[in-house]
Parts: C-alpha cells; structure tokens; sequence
C-alpha cells in the first residue's frame, strides 16, 4: 500500500489479507505512522503488526519479480497495459508458485502516482460502473484478492517458466541506463526521461538470466563513458 | 442488511453497489436511525437516501422470488444448500433477468439470525480462510457485488495490442548494441558475443514503440562514445 491515508484502511486491508490468506503486507510512507493500531484489522493484528515499511516503491518491490499496480482509471493516458481484474488475477496466479508478486494499492485520493506506476509491469483494475468507478480502498483490496483464491481452474502449471529478474535488478538495470544517457547528452527532461526508461525496462519483462546480461552491458558502457570524460 | 449495527458499513455497502451497478438497497433495522448520513458512501449518496426501510425481513423480501443468505459459517447446522459465492453467483445471474433476487447480509456481529435464514432458499459463503473466516461487512458486500457482475471473459483491454517491432529495426538495435560493446571494451569473443546480444534482444519481443526509444537510446550513447574517443 503506496501513501495510504487512513489507518482504518490500511488495517481493512490487513484483514481481507488474512481472509483470504496473503500474509505479506507491505507498506510505503503510510500517513498516519499509527496504521498498527488500526481496529479495523479483526483478526489479523499480526498481520498487521509484521507489516514492513518502507520509504520507497523501489525498496518496496526489489525482492519482486512481478509488480502490478491497480487503478480505476480507464481512460488516462495509461504507459502500461491494462488487464480486467479477471484475467489479470489469472496472469498472477500463474506467476505465484514461482516468483514473488507485488499488488499494489495507491492512495484514497490519487490512486498510483505516475512515479509509482512507472516501477509496475502492467496494471489491472476492477470492473466499476462509469456512474462510480472508485472504489473504496480496502473494499477494493478485498476483491482483487478474493479473486485471486477465487476457484476456477487453478493450479495448472506449465512447465519451466522463466525466472523473471528481481525488481532491485531490474531497478539497477534503470539507473544504469539512465545514467548512461545522462553522460551520453540524451535529449529532454531528466525526470521524464527516467520515467520513459523505468517503464520501458519493465515492459520487457527480464528473465533474471537476461537481466546479469544487461547488467555487464550496462557496467562496460558506463565504465567507458567515464573513463574517457 | 439486517441489524447492521455500523452505520458506516451500510454507507460501504451503498458505495459497493454503485460501484458495480445495483441500485436497490434495503435496510431492515438498522442499529444506528442516522445511517442514511454515513460518509462512507463516496458516490452513493443517492443510492443510500433512496433506501428502503423495513421492520421485518418477511416485507423487505416480500416481492422477491429468490432470496439468498450469506454466512461465513461453514460447520454450523445449516438446514440450506449452502453455495460457494463463484457458484451460488452463477445461479443468481441466471435468475436476474426474470426475477427480483435478495442478497441478505446480516449484522457484524452476529450475521443472520436462525429467523431470518428461514426466508432464504439457500446460502451463499464466500471462500475465506479458516484462520480469518469472518470479514468485514462492507468488505463482505464488495465480494460478493463483484463476483456478480465479474465477466467470465477475460478479454485484454489495453487499447490496441502492441504491435511488434520489424525484424529489421530488431536488428538495427542489435548492431547499434553490438558497435557499443565493441567501442566500450566489452570482454569475450566478439563473433559469440553478439550472438548474445542478438538473441538477448529476441527475448525481449519489443513493440514497434519501444524499438523507437531504444533506437534513440543507442544512438545518443554511440554518438556520445565516438565523440569522446
């Protein structure tokens, strides 16, 4: 949960968590720092107690190798594919036995920030009415991960499925290029160019292999570049 | 919702159903007279104004055909079918067109009493872990409303599905990658290692877009590597 503001919702999420079995709750700048008192997590004041904070997304998400964020919006000029809930829960699924999968949840007020949602993969969002698309946030919680319990036809694994690269990889893999474009001069805003770049990483879906390729690529051409500055 | 003492688990549920299309909440003793007033129900102020209020179960249901209970209870001595909510829903969207269908939620506290479960024809529990089987009611609604509306059918929305990038700009990417490696010293055999790269950048199945920015990425960084040479 990405700069939530009110405990009661950080702790309503912790409670559909124990509902329905996800045990790692993770949290960055929470507003309030006293979400652990939050009563609204019946049942699940562990949960909510081993909750781990963070200062950044990128910190949030290194271990992980999956990162999909949720939105309401449909028609913002979205960077990311968008899946509905259902199948983009069934895409998760199939990733769970294997990699660890961030889900994660903005603010009441504005959702994902752009800086945010440039650490995800792709994004999903449940399917609201036009007459009232925002959802309440551990309302919304609970029914993404209803569905992802949800039975339908699970558990069919296919067989060796590529191990995707970590997200503090794939976060060096950004840094490195950007910096390399840094030197190199590259055209425009910085900020919004580092953004282009972290989503244009993610979009590749790095298998852990690859990423140590892109990752020696990176270090030569950055070492060249400075040592001949 | 019968009994529900929270009036801001009414104003939740009131928000859940807008949020996926159903208008017509009925409240039959409510605990708290001002629920009507409760600010949990962002978007749904009309929907929770225009709510129906009844002292009996018996009236609030008296115009509908089907009408089904919700419990968390699995083990209790039930006298109802009791459904899974992925199956007792498929049930009920069946039912919808020709018939009025009541979802009975009952109090935080205590769910359905014994009297009201007898004017259901059958129940409905949503699948939650023995650890935490008892949600929050709001949280309950949401559930169940989505599972309601949920579409079998998981199309991709995103707006077009990307289009590939052409083999000949793949390639283009490649060499531009390959001459850097060579400009920056980069270790190994150069014909093997650009077998890697080549087959490093098939991996990555870029859309036609992001070949464009990989493109321009290479470029500035060769541009820059020649120039400082």
């Amino acid at each position: 949960m990405v700069a939530a503001r009110n405990p009661l919702n950080i702790g309503a999420a912790a409670r559909a968590m124990s509902n329905f079995g996800f045990h790692h709750l993770r949290v960055v700048n929470p507003y309030d720092a006293a979400f652990r008192e939050a009563r609204s997590a019946v049942g699940a004041s562990a949960l909510l107690a081993n909750a781990e904070e963070y200062k950044t997304v990128a910190e949030a998400v290194a271990d992980c190798t999956v990162v999909v964020g949720t939105t309401a919006v449909r028609h913002r000029e979205l960077q990311h594919p968008l899946r509905r809930l259902e199948y983009g829960a069934r895409l998760i699924r199939k990733r769970l036995p294997s990699s660890r999968v961030a889900l994660l949840f903005g603010s009441e007020k504005f959702g994902l920030s752009n800086a945010t949602l440039s650490h995800c993969h792709w994004l999903i969002r449940i399917p609201t009415c036009e007459e009232n698309i925002s959802m309440n946030l551990g309302q919304a919680v609970a029914v993404c991960l209803y569905e992802l319990v949800r039975s339908g036809k699970r558990g069919r694994e296919s067989a060796a499925k590529k191990e995707l690269a970590k997200g503090e990889d794939v976060e060096r893999i950004t840094e490195m290029l950007n910096e390399a474009l840094r030197l190199s001069g590259y055209p425009g805003p910085r900020a919004s160019n580092e953004l282009k770049i972290r989503r244009l990483l993610r979009r590749m879906n790095l298998s852990s292999l690859d990423a140590e390729v892109w990752l020696g690529v990176l270090r030569q051409i950055l070492w060249k570049a400075k040592s001949s500055d």
